[in-house]
């Protein structure tokens, strides 16, 4: 496969996650985009939706049923959370897919249910989802032909947390994220809420401890952590377009120091191309990030003794959505897992 | 006093807090600035410090030594940190003096010099400061000279934890501050951080646990407990210019619920013209109060028994400065506190 | 009427105009908003919409057809265009009425028809309508029952334009106005070019030489020039929320000079509250007037002999919009034309 | 050259232009930055100056003195204007040189001591240099030595008008430029003018006529038409970090009309991988060319006949600088033009 060509579907091409795996592919080495959905621009060229895309050669626009599917090497799918499980669940075998939405990440379809209203749609293939938080979850991404791409704040909250857990160096309660994200998260629709007029020049908090990426940070917590754990979670929306923040407060374990964790942290990331660890007591900001596949994480002693801070950035659409997307994808092709996904900030 | 004109000094007037000063005194019925000191620009007017000042009809800036201060009615000290105590130390008795600076807000000399890394330099001064946040200090503002006006994280974040502490509902520990803030909290001095290019599209913390508001904040938060209290403070510095969020996460005392939160701010706040408790589990925004001296305090369940999140947001430039000193002012005066200072934000 | 206090209508309340009117009328003496009108929002309070505007003492918002709204003593239309005619055509006498939207700005029906694509609806009431730059038509404005408020660009471009053209003292060709605006001119209806994601961190121009606004602004020139006037106009969006900037580029007539037109434009608005010339050669900038209902005006030689700059800024929602029409109903109803309406920008 | 690794250095690596440079040349496959100059920041490494530059293999921050920079292949300059003469003219022949100053712009010494008042330093240097707008003097660049990278401003302005007034489609007069600038154009140099809080939330015109980038418009300009060319130009500070929108109102020559301008631009912009001219009438932003080295150009029809509009927009720090300077190097160096230089933007 790595001396071929990959063809790639992207099906909800024309949302923002959609047009960032075109930016990141236009730099893939062993992949070429030859099918992109979307129901209300089917027909139309890219750059009719995405003037900044114009010069590329892409292909028209297409409807789902359109297209044979099945022919593809991968399938990306950007679709609306809800309607992806069925469009997903018709797919035929064949083609690797990695899936942005948040259907086939929580693997209890009670869990599901009750977070999202409704019962799962396609249990079949949820059963074979793989998550896909690459640097924690490698080994069965590369088995799997199903990856349930993480969220923007589960990535950024579960990096840091999960080798702290898992080695044992902070307790379970409580862990309080508190997350900040850029205007991306909410997607390209037209909303009030979204407009710049409603963003800019202020901030608000929101969704505040019911935010549906709760359930998808426990389950991750929890299988590190080998029992249940329940985070306090409340997420900001800040006037930026790019960037994902989360400030974690954590007690230490036992006899554990904040100096503990940053070498825990270190050890575990050492050989990871996108996951770096700062020096003790940095401060990471997401403009460092900006574009990029990066997550920064750094440790910080608490003012009181037997406390913890954690710092992590992420771009919210390349680590937290696109990006890793692609990182899955080369993971699933048995190519270099940077392959098409550059490290350099567009800074300022 | 209250039928006169009140004779106003602004020392310092040529940073974002003279200036706010200055746009809301434009508004007072029984306030005249009479004189306006600027080390740097002294001799020159005010419109070519700040050309959207032009066409006022105000004092020359002259340098504190060529004026004489004591013949004022009212002094404003809008100089930096450090250098304040020995000006005020200076000055005679006579004018109500409210000191915007840090100078004077600690009451423990030990603390002032642990903080600020040397010896307090006014203390006879200092012993009759009395703490500025005008709603849970009224009545010993009413009777001072010397108001030491609370800093924009402290104001935000003691309103709502004071009341609360001091009605016992929350421990004292763990209380955690996560806190944002807009751009002019660090004032109009030149510095590469807040530049514009440095500032706009990224977010980040800084001084993690070791901010110099901490001991402030917990000299009010110990006097609202009865005892001891020690806070996880983490300021973030947001792309935008005015705002504070404060987001705190406390645990119930006893039997407490967080309605129980809710009905005893809104007990203590009721009759407040610039303090607001939103409906229970409401979201408020930077932007709504942007440009007035209001401060919205919302409580929220955790997601957790026994936890709750307080969501605090104040324009830092006016109840988190100049506003609230304004208000010291109409206290100290025996003027309507209201006098002078709008609730109606500019939004957008 | 002046010791009175008037009772005030706004169809239409619940746009960033109606928001706009309410903040400024909270500090105006003698008029009190009685009726406000929503068709979306009917029956629903103001803060339901706008929650920055929480606790003030407004009515519940209603339906057009529910109100008596020839009992008004001012009715603001701050509906959009195309369906304001019909409204404003089918009240009853009475009322005094400042129409925001561009449905009585052109005197000409044709015009309006070619321009609006649809013949005007409401011709009986159009034909008493009287043009709201209130600096250069206050005597009309007095006296008659209908303003058509001016457009946010046509104020900012006439107000330095109309009064050299009345002087001779520039030529009708060519004038170039080059117009950037902020964000809130575009309205709160959610749209995709208003998002925060498209519109922060960029510029672009629009409508490039066929805006809607050039025959308003032609309309007031050509009654200046007394002859024809036709003009470029290129007006571009800007990532701020507030705020017109218009550059403005001219031939001198004759031999006037640069400075031959900062005389004329001081000595035409002397005596004006909102309009400032400023020096010779000034650098007016949006942020000088937000929130406030001043036009700034300055004057540039330019890089040839014969030709000049004229540089004018305004908030687009104020003098631009709902500031503008204040100071109409002000005209109207015979009270000082200031009354309720600030000079003091909120800076930064 | 083109088998081989050119060893790269920057002088004065610690500004925005030194920046992207090193942003750009990690993906460039045929150099290395072996020498990277700062006065100021001498012996520490770059990520304690950018810390979005941790974890590239660069060098140590040193001193010009310290360095052999005559072993160097290519030495890119990006110090202050002034200066940088003196540091060239001293150079050893030997390495290819851009320098991103306005140094070597100007090729008449009188005008170059007009425009910065004072005389040329390195008039010897001077008369070698090629000025590197690089699709209209690509010729040139490959002869020589020391190519001077044009102004952010000249380059968006000339790259539309140098091939209509080559062809003597438009008229020399008027030709009016209205630019508008992102804040990185200011550099990152605290000043209070780049402030977040005096640039945000604004927008305001500078250097009126006045511009230092005219005389280098107008060399070009008068060097296409064949005759001395006098323009407008009036440069705005737009709320963004980058980015250039330049607006140009021409005259069309005879009997030209705007789809002659389109043909003609089309035609010469053919085989360019940088610039492209957008189907008539179109609207580019900058936010299409973030973080890239293109040029997006649309020609507009005028309100008036015998007129016509051209829309050019550029990200100032790329093609701008940084990214048109490394065009150059490749020329210089026989190397793909595109080489290190991408065009996929980072929207939004």
């Amino acid at each position: 496969m790595a001396t071929n060509t990959a063809s790639i579907g992207i099906l909800g091409a024309t949302g923002y996650t959609g047009a960032e795996l075109l930016r990141l592919l236009a730099s893939h080495g062993s992949a070429r985009v030859t099918c992109m959905t979307s129901e209300r621009f089917a027909g139309q060229a890219i750059d009719a939706v995405f003037p900044h895309l114009a010069g590329r050669d892409l292909p028209t626009l297409s409807k789902i049923g359109d297209e044979d599917l099945g022919a593809l090497d991968v399938v990306f799918g950007c679709l609306p959370h809800g309607t992806t499980q069925e469009v997903i669940g018709a797919l035929p075998k064949g083609p690797k897919i990695v899936d942005l939405s948040a259907d086939f990440r929580l693997r209890d379809p009670a869990l599901y249910e009750s977070t999202y209203g409704k019962p799962h749609g396609a249990l079949a293939r949820q059963k074979d989802a793989v998550y896909g938080l690459t640097e924690l979850c490698r080994d069965d991404i590369r088995k799997t032909d199903l990856v349930a791409n993480p969220g923007c704040y589960p990535t950024t909250a579960q990096l840091p947390l999960c080798p702290l857990l898992e080695a044992g160096l902070i307790l379970t309660d409580p862990i309080i994220i508190d997350a900040k994200s850029g205007v991306t998260g909410a997607g390209r629709a037209p909303k009030e809420g979204s407009l710049h007029t409603e963003v800019s020049e202020g901030l608000h908090a929101y969704a505040v401890s019911t935010h549906r990426h709760i359930p998808e940070i426990e389950q991750g917590l929890s299988e590190a952590a080998g029992e249940a754990v329940a985070v306090t979670f409340t997420p900001h929306l800040v006037p930026m377009n790019r960037g994902i923040l989360a400030t974690t407060y954590v007690h230490l374990a036992n006899s554990a120091t904040p100096e503990d964790l940053q070498a825990e942290l270190e050890r575990r990331y050492r050989e990871e191309p996108f996951v770096r660890v700062l020096p003790f007591k940095s401060l990471p900001a997401t403009r460092h990030v900006r574009g990029t596949n990066r997550c920064l994480i750094a440790v910080h002693p608490g003012r009181l003794p037997g406390r913890a801070i954690l710092l992590s950035v992420t771009d919210n659409l390349v680590k937290g959505a696109s990006g890793q997307a692609l990182q899955n994808m080369n993971v699933m092709l048995d190519l270099p897992e940077t392959e098409g996904i550059g490290v350099e900030p567009l800074f300022p």
